[in-house]
């Protein structure tokens, strides 16, 4: 089969590769229908992630066909259509129990963390994939739900629901601003009314984002790079800050900038995926009743959300803005990488 | 009357000032019974809180008898023997309508802010205090809870239950480590069981503070000082970390071993003021589904607490280690700024 394999910073191929075999009685294969790219592979390709070694299948968001089932397997079927979380999970370990299969301690890839695709273990960029204790980490796709949609319930849904919208605790009537208006950061405006709030403010450098910001539930939109970008904010609230600050960006400034606009008693939800230490200022914030939230995404969501997009309450497919067939992934990775430029919001690779 | 007056850096006087009056007819007029200092008021007589200007009445923790009361005060009566809470809170605006009295709108001193005695308006160090929004910032003290009883329900134990048991959100079977077994920690200690700690770490520098710490509850006791503390809590644990970490100290150090010492979707409760800003390594800490919190206290759960203590639930009385009357007051004081050496947890202050 053919497959996006890292070889080294920088350095990546569409190439022949061996097909994935069942190694656990748990195991599936699924023919690979659709997959995206996410900003994590363009940090793996930077060299960012010294765990990602050369030889390494990238991808951890895909939609497929089972091909082959292990001996262990009774609730899915060969032919089955299925969403693959970016997230293994066994179902079975002490994290598993609560939801937290984000530390799956499963003994695949590695124990202790519950993203192995494209990182620990071969990815979803590819013509096929094996999937580990595939009962708990793939979702059957009902009829209508078309591929386009279902591959953002993945990562990118969950990961701007679960980490930005639940973790941020959001409530009926909150002003919740949401710092990135990336793929991530629209998940999470999409989702944030799932909790009822009231005013949802993009915050962005990118005035293209903004306008796609709206397009996803945001109703309000503030240019951070503008000089009283934060005035602005406070305006669209009550003078006091807004209830729940999103961060969907990754970097110390807008981190910084979300512990800024936060009101007391309100929370900060980081999403973003971070390289360096940020300075926390304590000496400011001890005594403001706030709450700074992180992680890696559960997934445990995704069959809810599975269920909105099918309802169509929840426009998924309105995230996949550039479409390529796999002899194109090079090219898909190019327009990924200049999102400013190209406007691309997620590019979908599909089996021709 | 006499009281503690602020003189500026390093200067403090008991000394005669000008009795109390009523300003608004929601105030009334506490005479002190018993008093105690509390490590904000050594802080403040640095220097190291502005806000605080020379000729203030330092304290904010007091049991007293009401003598006089404002003209729409209903629920209160002349001769009624009363906790006086560290937060005032008006009850009316949309903070105290959430239980976010740390945070109180109600015109007093400053909008914005519970904390006001011995801050922003007299404190409780003194003969009489005036306590406005009186309604609801005093709490009856029913038959038989002592003073040393009573005047811990004023802060200490509110601040140890509210911002290190409740905003860590300790359940049942939790870990929880108390990183400083200060009065605060100590109080923290004391309540993790009200929500099903099975295990509570004492880590503290102090080997007298942790004998200490046994008796407040704490299972396991961790010297803070030695090479492998780390290893030894995490040898408490399933090996992952603490469910819940309460930072009780308020320097970077203390903050960061919290962080250091937290399982994968486990909590960071800071209860420490602090004066710096710290290192927050989101490099390592965003992937691990944690949450940390802080705040300053609500004591919105003192009537709770304070029916745990007429009940011999809660030794709260344990915390008084030593005794002074008002014009021991300087003794008083020199006791609780040395207590490494004195052993002095709360230095407890009574009319004669």
């Amino acid at each position: 089969m053919k497959a996006l394999v890292y070889g080294g910073p920088g350095i990546k191929s569409w190439t022949e590769v061996p097909n994935p075999k069942l190694e656990n009685s748990t195991d599936v294969i699924v023919q690979v229908d659709t997959t995206t790219i996410c900003g994590t592979d363009l940090h793996i390709l930077k060299g960012d992630v010294p765990a990602v070694t050369v030889g390494r299948i990238l991808g951890h968001e895909g939609v497929g066909t089972i091909t082959e089932i292990g001996s262990a397997v009774t609730s899915l079927a060969v032919g089955d259509r299925v969403i693959i979380s970016c997230i293994k999970s066994c179902g079975h370990c002490v994290n598993c129990s609560t939801g937290l299969y984000s530390h799956c301690l499963g003994d695949e890839g590695a124990s202790g963390i519950g993203w192995v695709f494209g990182h620990l273990i071969d990815g979803t960029q590819a013509e096929f994939v094996r999937v580990p204790y595939a009962e708990n980490s793939l979702h059957k796709i009902p009829e209508g739900v078309t591929d386009d949609q279902a591959v953002m319930l993945s990562d990118i849904l969950p990961t701007g629901f679960e980490m930005g919208v639940q973790y941020g605790r959001v409530k009926p009537g909150d002003v919740v601003a949401v710092i990135g208006a990336g793929p991530v950061g629209l998940a999470a405006i999409a989702t944030a009314g799932l909790y009822g709030a009231a005013t949802i403010i993009a915050i962005d450098l990118d005035e293209n984002r903004l306008e796609a910001a709206r397009g996803f539930g945001a109703t309000d939109v503030v240019v951070s790079g503008s000089a009283d970008w934060k005035q602005q904010v406070l305006d669209l609230t009550d003078g006091a800050g807004v209830d729940v600050a999103i961060e969907a960006v990754g970097v110390p400034q807008t981190f910084s900038m979300a512990t800024e606009i936060v009101r007391p008693g309100g929370n900060v939800a980081n999403v973003g995926v971070h390289g360096k230490s940020v300075e926390l200022h304590l000496e400011d914030l001890w005594i403001q009743n706030i709450n700074i939230s992180m992680g890696l995404v559960n997934a445990n969501t995704t069959p809810m959300l599975l269920k909105l997009v099918a309802k169509n309450k929840l426009a998924a497919e309105k995230l996949a803005t550039h479409h390529f067939s796999f002899d194109q992934f090079l090219e898909a990775y190019d327009t990924f990488s200049r999102a400013a430029e190209t406007k691309a919001l997620k590019v979908v690779i599909s089996r021709a």
